[in-house]
């Protein structure tokens, strides 16, 4: 591997937009509480963060992440969230991309900025989950693949990355041990995370020997099912001083499609939309892959985070089995990968996954991110997926 | 009544985006075909009326209105429609706002457009309804009302629509008779319309008769359910003329918000968030009331066209039942309402309606709505409501 650190403080690129505050609530199981609780807990953290702020004079538009209507038999979320962030009247409007809800929010509510429309905005997302049986997750899940062709054959979505990881050990040798290697990695940080669902060690013998889901993948290659809400305050950056002293800008934001179906894909060993947007997002920020310090990537299977190693230009294409392996990605190596615990660790509420794993940058860049800190971070990257990578969105943030 | 024709060819408001093209799907029960089906038979339309469109090429972002993902066992919609219409691997959003869910899209495509960020994009609606049973429907629906406080107790969309009529009746006297008149207007209108779900005139004698669904609105005060797709494609202003002579542009977009559960909001007789963006369309359009020379507003409910008729300044608080009484808002009238048939009679896929609404006023602007086609229409208005009206956004077009 030849990774090496960029001149990242020299990136000239102009800030889209600034991020002023933001909030997380406990991932987990959060028994007796509906999401619209979460949410709150998550804004009232990004409010406490920023006293400057008057919510509902200064914040224009509210776009919120959330997949699954049918978990809390809710949909409309928008305004249901506005007015427990306290902000009615405002615009609200919900975005469902899948797993990349919030990550699509994210971006749009990022244009609202840079466009001029608004000088500041709020993006969130939220999903609760662990209320619901395991089938119904699973069948809940199963609507971001195409129901004609993969979920009417009974296809879910630990058989869809099976077929993935699959096709990338035969084309590129990658092995289950390197797949498990990406399940000790992010517990190890998971348990750095307070915030974070499951706070503990996993050894590669166990995560080895659990039980199998849809071979290559076993349990421990799997994301967590659980409960959580993510916020963040955007602000023109012309403005974000009057707000915080520590604000992080918002440089690059791509977004991409790909077909819903594995079946019509060019290939199965990578995911085009994350390639195209992580190049629209590497262009907007005049960034290379190699300007990158750290980044929160979307490993909902292991397979997905080492592909996503390749698509992102960490390493080149079959290449991300050795990178983990050779501790690049750790926390103490040259670009370390999902701080967080990521979905393996930290959890995956799945509406709330993209503004959380932009959260994580937020603390990294402003080094509050305790045991798990990453000194001198200066620029980091989100990669969020949508179901097996139909969608996709890749966003790049600079320490101001 | 004190309608007046403004000077609204005079409009000096600078165009946000302008429709070159615009396609709708047969409404009504389409049995046999998924909603992607649906959403290419609308592009289609819309890629026949503009030959000099190379969609792959010109077309920078896809937004989708789609309520439901009960109804078909699918979300993640955007990519699956961008497939559809030819688009991969464009962008592509799907945005929930209940009934307002296409409205809201057409708003942040509007938007997408008048800050640059893209010469050309797509913007749509679709929902698959009618091959599920009407309690399924019922469910679906009632998922744009809260739960916790509405849902769980049993109260569906006629019950709470009934709950607004009731305090309507009860403030301002209007009737069950001019409800009615509501219907009896649409459903002329809807037989005009070639692609409405149900072109048959209805009696005044038939509508009051009608069976009760939930006390005062009786079943033809009830708008249908639909199977049905929109499309727009919005362009920059300049660069319009290259791909049509009959742009339509768009002068106003509002959106705002209210509290999902009818017992929070300060008066059940009006739509704060209809009052808001209607407020916020007119300032964008610098426009009055008195410009608008057409309107499709969001008849769910005949008293939902009535309360319209207030909130958007078409005539003060309480005098609605009046001005569908007087003809007023009749083709022939000096502000025909609802010239396609209206969610009730050319119908409501929930997820397309919003759009189609606007492609009602693109047919309208351009003089190709045919037999129901308002001589001489300039400047028109679309309102379109989510759930019971937590979301409203309203739009303003011209002629260009």
């Amino acid at each position: 591997m030849s990774w090496r650190k960029g001149g990242s403080t020299s990136l000239s690129s102009k800030p889209l937009a600034t991020i002023i505050s933001a909030g997380l609530s406990k991932f987990g199981r959060r028994e007796g509480v509906y999401g619209r609780e979460l949410f709150a807990e998550a804004v009232k953290e990004a409010y406490d963060r920023c006293p400057n702020l008057d919510p509902r004079r200064d914040i224009k538009a509210l776009f919120v992440g959330h997949m699954g209507e049918s978990y809390e038999h809710q949909g409309h979320t928008g305004p249901t969230l506005a007015d427990w962030a306290g902000l009615l009247p405002v615009q609200a409007t919900r975005v469902e991309n899948a797993c990349a809800s919030s990550g699509v929010a994210l971006r749009w509510a990022t244009l609202a900025i840079s466009s001029g429309a608004y000088d500041a905005v709020m993006v969130g997302g939220v999903e609760k989950m662990t209320h619901r049986t395991t089938p119904e997750v699973t069948e809940y899940l199963a609507m971001a693949a195409d129901y004609p062709f993969e979920q009417w054959h009974g296809i879910t979505f630990p058989g869809l990355y099976a077929l993935m990881a699959t096709a990338h050990m035969h084309h590129y040798g990658t092995t289950e041990e390197q797949m498990a290697r990406v399940a000790v990695k992010n517990h190890h940080n998971g348990a750095l995370n307070p915030k974070a669902h499951m706070q503990k060690e996993v050894t590669l013998e166990k995560a080895m020997t659990s039980r199998v889901i849809a071979w290559p993948l076993k349990l421990y290659d799997c994301s967590l099912i659980t409960d959580g809400a993510s916020c963040l305050i955007l602000a023109k950056p012309e403005i974000a001083g009057k707000f915080t002293d520590t604000p992080v800008h918002v440089i690059g934001a791509g977004q991409a499609s790909d077909a819903i179906g594995l079946y019509e894909r060019e290939s199965c060993t990578t995911l085009k939309a994350a390639q195209l947007a992580g190049r629209d997002a590497y262009k907007m920020a005049k960034a290379k892959p190699q300007d990158i310090d750290i980044a929160e990537t979307h490993d909902c299977f292991t397979i997905a985070e080492i592909i996503a190693y390749e698509d992102l230009g960490f390493c080149s294409p079959g290449d991300g089995g050795r990178m983990i392996e050779e501790g690049t990605t750790e926390i103490g190596g040259s670009i370390p990968v999902n701080t967080s615990g990521g979905l393996k660790a930290k959890g995956h509420p799945v509406g709330a996954t993209g503004v959380g794993q932009a959260y994580e940058m937020y603390l990294q860049l402003t080094e509050q991110a305790g045991r798990r800190q990453v000194e001198g971070a200066t620029v980091g990257l989100t990669h969020n997926v949508g179901g097996s990578g139909a969608t996709a969105t890749v966003h790049i943030f600079r320490r101001a």
